[in-house]
Formats: C-alpha cells, structure tokens, sequence
C-alpha cells in the first residue's frame, strides 16, 4: 500500500499517560504529512511482568494457554488507551487486538509463529481514513485462541504487518537513538551506525545488542522490508536497515557482547551415529535454541559435546540433556553459567583474514582463555569467562579503531 | 444440558488473590459433585473502575467503542487467574472471552444487548470434561468488535449463558446472603427471603436492591431460568427465584428505596398530540430508561411533564428535554436530585386495597409529602424528599410487621 507506515513503539515509550499522550502526537504528526499510519504497541511499562507475577502468586507452573489469555490484556490496554491519545487530538482512531486485525498464527502457545495476516479489516479501515492501533505480541491459532509471540513478538507483529501490507517502510522506536558499534553503556566512545544490512545487525542483535529482536530482522530480510531503529524520545535519524548496504565500504560493523547465555557439557557421549541428531533434535522439540556446538573427541569412541543456549532456558535445556545422557549411557552433565560471548561483526571479515588474527590477538593481549569459537561469512564469536567480557568489548572497540 | 451449572462471581468475589482461590474451591468442589460447571466472573474488586479513571486522564470524551477494548480486558484478566487456580487444585479448566464463548451482541458500544449465543465452542470443551471460565460483562458484534453489556453485564451474561445451555439452575454469588426483605444496612430487622417469583424479585431489584440486576432476572423469568443468590463467603442456602412461588401465601415480599434517582420536569408544554412521544422516543432513542412519568394539566392547554431517570443519566436526560422544550416552545427545564424512591412490593399489594392505605397513612404519620406516585400489578412506589428516605423505609418496615 503506498504511502503506509507502520510504527512499533516499546513498553518503555509507552510507559506511562505523558509517554502516551507523547506517542500520540508523533503518529498524529507522520498522519498529518499524508501518511496512511499503521502503529503497532507493546504493553505499557512493567505491565507484563506485573501480570506474570500475578498468575505466579497462585500458581508455579500456570498454562502457557492460561498465559497468553493473561498477558495478551497488557497489550489489549496499551491500544485502547493510545486510540483514546490520538481521538484526543481530533484525528479517526481505531484500535484492534491481534485477532481483529488478523495475525493468524500456530499453535504454540507462548512461543507461537505467525502463519499469515488477513489484512482484510485493516485495510478497510486504513481506505476510511482512519489511524490503526494494533496490539503487538499476539495473535489468533486455528482454534481461535489467543497466543502470544515469545520474545520480540512485537517487534515481529510490526514487520510482519508491514510485509503484507507492503508498507513504505517499518519504524522501530525505542529508548535509545539507534544500532551502535558496541553497546554504549559499556563502551562510551561506540559510534551510531547510521546504515546497515540485514545480514549484519542480524549478527549484532543476535549477539546481544537487544536493539531489535533478530526474529523481525530475519523476518524484515526476507520481505525486504525497510526498516528504522529510531528514539521515541528524540527526531533524531537513528538506524537504517536494508538490502542495498554498500558491502564493500565497512569491513567491521560492531562489536558485541552476550552475557546472557550459558554453556552446557554432556560427557563421554558413546561415538554412535545420529546421537547428535538425537541431542539437538530433543532440544529444537522444547523450541530450545542451541547457539554454538562443539564437539570434541577426547579418547576413542567417546565425544564431548557442548554448546550454549540462552540463560532461561537452561533449566530446560539441562533436564533434556541429563535424559538425553541417561539414554545414551554418556557420563554427566555439566553447566556454566559463568560465561559470555563476544563476537566481531562485519561483512569484512571472513573476505579478510586479518580481522580474525586481529581478533584473536587482543584476546592473548588480554590473557584471555577462549572457551569456544565459531564464525560465520560475517561474524567472528568466542565463548569467554564472563567475568571478562565488558574489559575484552571495550579493549576490542579500541583493536578495531571503531 | 443435564447436571450443568452456571456459577457467577461479581468483582468482590474475586478481589484479590486468596478470594479468586477461595473461588476456585467452590468451582471444584462442584464439579466434584459431578456436575458439569461453567463460571462467568466480573473484573477483579476495583479493575474496571480504575481502567475508567486512567482514561479519564488522557480524554475527557473517549468514544464508547474503545472504552469496550479497554475495559474488557478486566474481566480476560479474571478468567486467566481463576483457569490457573483452578489448574492448581489439579482440574481440567479453560477460560473464554465473550467473543471465544460465542455471545454474539447488537453493536451498540457499553450498553450492548446479547443477541444469540453460539454454544459450539462451551458444549466441545464441556464434553472434553472441563470446567468453562466465562468473561462475564462482554461479547462481540458483528463487525467482531469487543463489546460491553453496561450496568448488571455479569449477571447478563450469566442467566443468558444458562438459558443458552439449558442450565440446571444458575447460581448468583455475590457478597450478601441473599434478599431481604429491606437493605439491611438501613434496616437491621430485615429477614432473608428464602424464595421469590421473578416479577417479585424484578420489582426489588429495580427499585435499588441491587443484588441482581433486573436485566438479569427479565432474562431468567423468560427463559424460565432456576436462578439462586447466594453468598461466596459461606455455604448458607441464599433466596432462590423461580416461576412457582406459591403466590398467595405472602401478602408483601419487601420495602426498597432507591436513592440514585433524579427528578426531570418539562414545564408549559403545550398540549398537542403526540407531543409526550416525542420527548420519550427521543430519550429511549438515547437509550435512558425512564422510570415514572406524571403529567399535570396545570391549565388550559398547556402541560407538565415530570419523570425520573437513574442519577447517572440525568445529564444526557436533561439536554434531550432542553432541546424537546425549545423545540415544541415548552416554558423551561427543570431538575432535582434530592428525590428517592419509596416502595412496597409484593403479590398481595394490588389485591388487597389496605395494602396501599397502609403504605400512604404512613408516610402521612411521618409527615412526608408524596411528589410521584406510580403502581403496578405488584408494587406502589412514590417519589419523596430523598432526605426522609431511610427513615420511612424503617418505618414502613415496622408498619407492614416484616
């Protein structure tokens, strides 16, 4: 649809009634230079985790169905609320649950995919003039129940709609002013990165950098959807992000540091065929995401396999892999949550060695031990004691003349 | 359905934490006793009036449409925490909003009326052997808008729900015993009322007893719905309504006052036809109930209309009759709102005239002036100084030996 823009603004931008009433004037304002306006908002400020807290005082383990019913009303507030904003302005509102306007999703409740949007109703309202809150984070599954979208879920509802819309663009606002070369808050001399590509922030957020959700990215890169990273707080330009980088111009996009993530050992894992496929196939069916895997072979028919996931999933993650070494007849299993991944990112280095001999260097500069390394045509990660992670960021910053 | 109850706890109910567990209990326990159960519940103790307020703070106008989406959400929280207490005493349970359990409404936002209900989705998770949690106070359209079903929403959806499903019976719990003869907060003497017909009952509710709303029992007496109040915080056995009250036996079932009423007069209108159809359709246009009406020929050609609405309609009540007075050339407006609403019902009021002579010579002992009086097949109301109210309630208790 040409001419349309789809916004997404976080809880944070939304966190309180000035914030709203803030956030109302901006759509009304991208409204106003002839715009067709689609606004995609996440519950306002803590809602969510007061809600989560709530079910939890009555319960340990409520439904993920149970949850979703729960949480989705964070959302469900937030639309009403800002529709109220912007008719307070004198400008024709309609706000729609994630139902209403069509996410049709699968069935997983809590961690659900978006299967395909009808965007029957919202384009009826978008032809009668009107401005299009919609609730991010959920949808609808087959049997019409709600379901939310997991983590980064409305990061994701805002690129998906602007994707079968076909949308002019995708703004992401949030609370700070764009994608930097590291995270400012360790590294004061990071720098805004006014254009990047898909590929490259996908590394980045993935990595840690918690700007936007590489779900939406992944999601942005497959509908070639132009998308924005810009402060709800500020007019700054913020962050561009779409196919057509100069790739050839940067070799080092950023660097960036994960240290919420923990690693997990199985033990003399017997050397049989398929017992990795059996491991990690265990691990995708709880919708557990395994970063990196190495597997070493320390004496004869025996393997160690380790590798990482996210810090809260591993409980999950080390339960299915004890039945998995009780099965196998392996030895133990192991964690350690004491680590973080620091990785180097930029369409250069893999054309050119001396990114990866430049990285590796810094970290013998700082006598660090590297736990676990993997690369990718764009990125260069290794698993380090975690107690070390912001020095390494802040030192690798500097190797890399960012 | 036979061996189905439908259960409704108001918001006092499930006010806080411990209340929705005590809740969940009585659920349990009888679905334990076999039954088949389906609960509707109202917003959490003060939800709804708080939701009210915030939006209050962005607009002072919100359009009723959006206040639906916002409110609603009460109600979905409700249902999410009573699914999971009742998961942790180890049921099979699901919650359902307004639109997943099929209550299919006019689209008239904040007041809507339920039009039919769909009972596919309730009668397969019944069958699956699960306990139903309902939002009670909501539906949908046929725009498939969220819409609200204004005062007495809940005990609404309740009857309307057992009606639907061919109910048992359907259980009101609310935060008193049952009905009494007078409010026994203004009359200590009051005595329960162990059962009552529905047009008794319509009478008491609507007259200000507000333990049911007369939506509510309307709807049962034309279903035929076996209804029951009772109390969530005990086991005592409450008031049970149903057609077959042995009518004869009982001369007079309760005195009520209802005190949340105003006084509108339109004064000189001049007398032509039609002229009192056109200020009351305009006012049911408007959707105002108007309760009693008097006209007063004051002189030749011209009369005085007076009427009373609930207090919170007197706004919107008193500019329909400006804009119905300039129009027919009417003298002037005016209101009041120190009136209440003195009543006596019973089966036995109309076919036994000391009935009324009673209730007259004592407001005449009390030295009350009666401003509107107004009788039906089973009630003689008047309209009087709203400061004399309590008083004469108590009077006319002692008066009529209740």
């Amino acid at each position: 649809m040409s001419g349309l823009i789809v916004q997404k603004y976080g809880g944070t931008s939304v966190g309180n009634i000035e914030r709203i009433k803030n956030v109302a004037k901006r759509v009304v304002n991208t409204k106003e230079l002839g715009k067709k306006v689609v606004v995609v908002v996440s519950a306002m400020g803590d809602t969510t985790d007061d809600l989560v807290k709530m079910a939890y005082t009555i319960s340990s383990k409520p439904t993920e169905r149970e949850m979703d019913m729960l949480l989705s009303t964070g959302e469900q507030v937030s639309i009403a609320m800002l529709a109220i904003a912007i008719q307070e302005l004198g400008h024709d509102v309609i706000s729609l649950t994630g139902s209403q306007c069509g996410i049709m999703t699968s069935n997983r409740h809590s961690k659900a995919r978006i299967d395909n949007i009808n965007t029957t109703r919202i384009s009826y309202e978008l032809n009668q003039g009107k401005i299009i809150i919609i609730a991010g984070f959920q949808g609808i599954n087959s049997e019409q129940d709600i379901t939310t979208l997991g983590r980064g879920g409305s990061d994701t509802s805002a690129v998906a709609l602007a994707a079968a819309l076909k949308a002019e663009k995708c703004q992401i606002f949030t609370d700070v002013d764009g994608v930097y070369t590291a995270d400012p808050r360790i590294v004061p001399d990071a720098k805004l990165i006014p254009a990047i590509s898909y590929d490259e922030i996908l590394e980045l957020a993935s990595l840690g950098a918690q700007i936007l959700h590489p779900r939406a990215v992944e999601l942005a890169g497959n509908y070639n959807v132009h998308l924005e990273v810009r402060s709800s707080f500020n007019e700054n330009s913020g962050t561009i992000i779409e196919e057509d980088i100069d790739m050839e111009k940067v070799l080092i996009r950023g660097i960036s540091l994960d240290e919420n993530i923990a690693k997990i050992s199985v033990l003399e894992v017997p050397d049989k065929p398929g017992i990795a496929f059996k491991l990690f196939s265990s691990l995708a069916g709880a919708d557990i995401h395994v970063d990196m895997i190495v597997q070493n072979v320390t004496r004869s028919a025996v393997n160690d396999m380790t590798f990482t996931v996210a810090m809260d999933e591993l409980q999950n993650a080390v339960n299915i892999a004890q039945e998995f070494a009780f099965e196998v007849d392996a030895q133990k299993v192991e964690y350690d949550k004491g680590v973080a991944k620091l990785s180097v990112v930029g369409t250069g280095v893999v054309a050119n060695a001396e990114v990866a001999s430049k990285f590796f260097e810094a970290l013998y500069e700082m006598e660090i031990n590297i736990q676990m390394i993997s690369t990718s045509e764009i990125k260069i990660s290794c698993i380090i004691d975690k107690e070390k992670g912001k020095e390494a960021m802040k030192y690798m910053h500097k190797k890399f003349d960012m």
